[in-house]
């Protein structure tokens, strides 16, 4: 019996059911069944099984997301600050990539049945390729590896990052900078 | 960059790369994309994605597997001494569970689109619970779970394991555990 | 002083002290020093001093197990899930052995005085190889190993594991598996 | 003695001697004594003290870095995908801040004497907020914690990441992302 | 998100904030902006900013504390026995060393600017060499290292231990551990 | 199988067998079974199974000691600084104890067939309180827990420890420091 099951209240923070009351449920989730809704500007949905959704991952260190794109829809460059990510393609191609702390991008097409691996924390992003919806899985050494998008933690932070740290940062001009943080409204 | 790029020879064991020599394939695979052959005893087939397949994943955590099910096939009762694992179901419908060290068995149907969650080192098996043959995806936190069949561990072992300790354990006649044996013989 | 002290209330599921109230004892069991009854089917006894049943332990990774065997008893086939276990002797001699998941069993016999290793999460078993009692001390890099018989795991679950999973697991007809589930009645 | 003392040749792919010829010097560093050179584009310098730089450090998990700013200089966003930072400031004063997976921005001002703790692996900056030089001292909870800017993972990767992805993640046109690309030239 | 700001109550036994009432103070301390006071026997003083301070630091694996050193003041033998301690002096120097379990002593001067490590666990010092107060900042890859003075430890302890146990330690007679006793008094 | 199995050549620091090579004797050893020589200043021996001894505990995290105590022999105060100790006594009785970080001792008597944990890294010893033979079995959670004594590391360290910081430290004048010194001649 993993150690969630023997705590009375809560554990990491999450809530725990006393042993005689976990089921077979728990350990089930139905969340990735359906395609998410990629009617949005980057064309593509993140749905996650993680512990806030599954509270039977409590301790046990993975969990599991389906990312549905549009056709040449994009999953835009973000970090998961926790865990390691090995996706793996059920339907159409992707163009996959990851950028090093040393600024090289390993980067190449994955097809429907091929798998490949964003090691822990580094920038990362899919593309689909094709005229046609596609779909994939994503499995994380983390219970709740959390999503960090760049374009989100820089332009849409509430508060917002400062105007100048960000110009300084990408060279650009303060205006340049506001216009990008208009598409990105706090929520 | 990861620990093992830094690495000259080998990290844990494994072969590493010098940085300059790493490319996007250390971090791809297409071996789960063929189901594997189902032809056999019980009906099922486990394609491994782990670290001794693909050295990208040393040190990063994760690993994944392909299972094939003939209709009604049985991927038998085993453990995974060093991961959880979470499957997710691509075709068919199974009848999964796992058995807690209370002796307690958590048990259900997952279709697909569904997945379930199987606790670090406990006993768990799977069943096709259709005519059609299913397959599903599994996830590890660990790039090198391992898998330990409780039958081959009791019965198939090599040297075996002493027919008397098993007529103890399993409380039956040595001549019974003989046969049991017999269907296992040591590779 | 280590975290558990400072918990209010529990700490991984366990109940934890204020600081000002631990003593002593709570780093003290003497539930080892009396042998347990071996007289059941397998001629052992597992006795163990873990988070459970020695509170102190919480969060510090150890505990310890006296196993006692009757002449020519067996403590049968099992793994821990979550600990690596180190045996040392204390009276008489056993037969011992652990079987990898490449299904290699490591076997030798260890006397009085002298100790063997069962890595994490592998299937292991002990036997007394004499006509006179024997004893052994078990410790586990784990508060809480944990606990998994073969046997029980496969034909003593409650509810238990399909019939039809576990002949196909063993390639014997269902009749036989329902004879040896019978030994195992759930608790 | 730790670990790498022990090993002949290499750890985790960093060089270890033999124990008979580490020495003190090896624990030492002097390379955060003088400030870095600030006269660039962003107006900061960061110095490390990691495991490549002090040997000594392999399997103790921690490192050290010197940053300097110049007025009004920015330590530009970034994450450091295998530490959480905890940073002190020597001279001056700073405004920092990092960002949530919630897209929460916690900032405020740190002035000489006090300190500010940046998640592990979370976005996050610095900003001299005055018109002299300021200068921090940052520690890690890893030895080789790993940098990545979030403007040269997405504009001056080598080889780039296709404009058509930052386009879309950014909402911005392509000609707007190569003008960016410009002034990230890859190395 | 880290993880204590999702627990309602503690987590590790020290209070979580809800999400919503987390501000950026939670990760700012001037705890360490004045020095210490050094009149005391030794000449040195510690000022912690560990989690029972800082609470923001709750599962983070990172503290800090300022030295500060009388002039020739000792911070005498201790061990943190749950972190590596980087030391990064500020102002005058200091001679360091550290014992490691070979019995081996590696001991150096460390001047302004410059960084010394302590390997977990191990017994360390550090001594003012000048006749000017020192300062210096360390890190630890804990929130909560603890420190144990040998002199504590071994003199100074409530309940105290007992004399012929350091009698026979130290091979000296048990007056004199007494007259050392007296030295202690416990708090 | 265990990842040392898999390594070539060395794993963190320690010799690996090819596969092929590893027998059931690499996870055995019989050096405990006599007793170490208590003719010795304290009167205590301490004999260790750790993975310098016994190859197969690496990457397992468990080793075992055996001390050995002359009629009321000490095992004078020391710290292990990677590893929990659990105690369990074979002949005689123990007085124990070990000191916190906040410098308070728990103490009591532990008989045979009792046990006794001592927390990872703090101070404590063990004294036999009688006037025959004593024997103990110890295990930890590390392959190699270390060892240091604080009358070695403080007086018996080479080079030694500046008898002016022992001075300050303890209180004491330095040619008392010298004299202490002079009991432990360095190796």
């Amino acid at each position: 019996m993993h150690a969630c099951m023997l705590a009375a209240l809560r554990l990491n923070g999450f809530p725990c059911k006393r042993p005689e009351n976990v089921t077979a449920d728990d350990f089930f989730s139905s969340a990735l069944a359906l395609p998410g809704n990629t009617g949005n500007p980057v064309g593509s949905a993140v749905t996650a099984a993680n512990v806030e959704k599954l509270p039977g991952l409590n301790t046990l260190g993975v969990s599991m997301s389906r990312v549905d794109y549009a056709p040449w829809g994009v999953n835009p460059p973000h970090t998961h600050p926790r865990a390691t990510e090995i996706i793996y393609v059920l339907e159409g191609s992707l163009d996959v990539g990851f950028v090093t702390t040393a600024g090289k991008l390993f980067a190449r097409t994955v097809c429907k049945g091929e798998l490949f691996v964003f090691p822990r924390g580094l920038v990362h992003y899919q593309k689909n390729n094709g005229g046609a919806p596609a779909m994939a899985i994503s499995a994380f050494n983390s219970q709740l590896p959390g999503t960090q998008s760049l374009a989100v933690a820089m332009f849409g932070a509430s508060p917002p990052v400062p105007t100048d740290v960000l110009a300084r940062a990408l060279q650009i001009d303060g205006g340049l900078v506001e216009t990008i943080k208009s598409k990105f409204p706090p929520k």
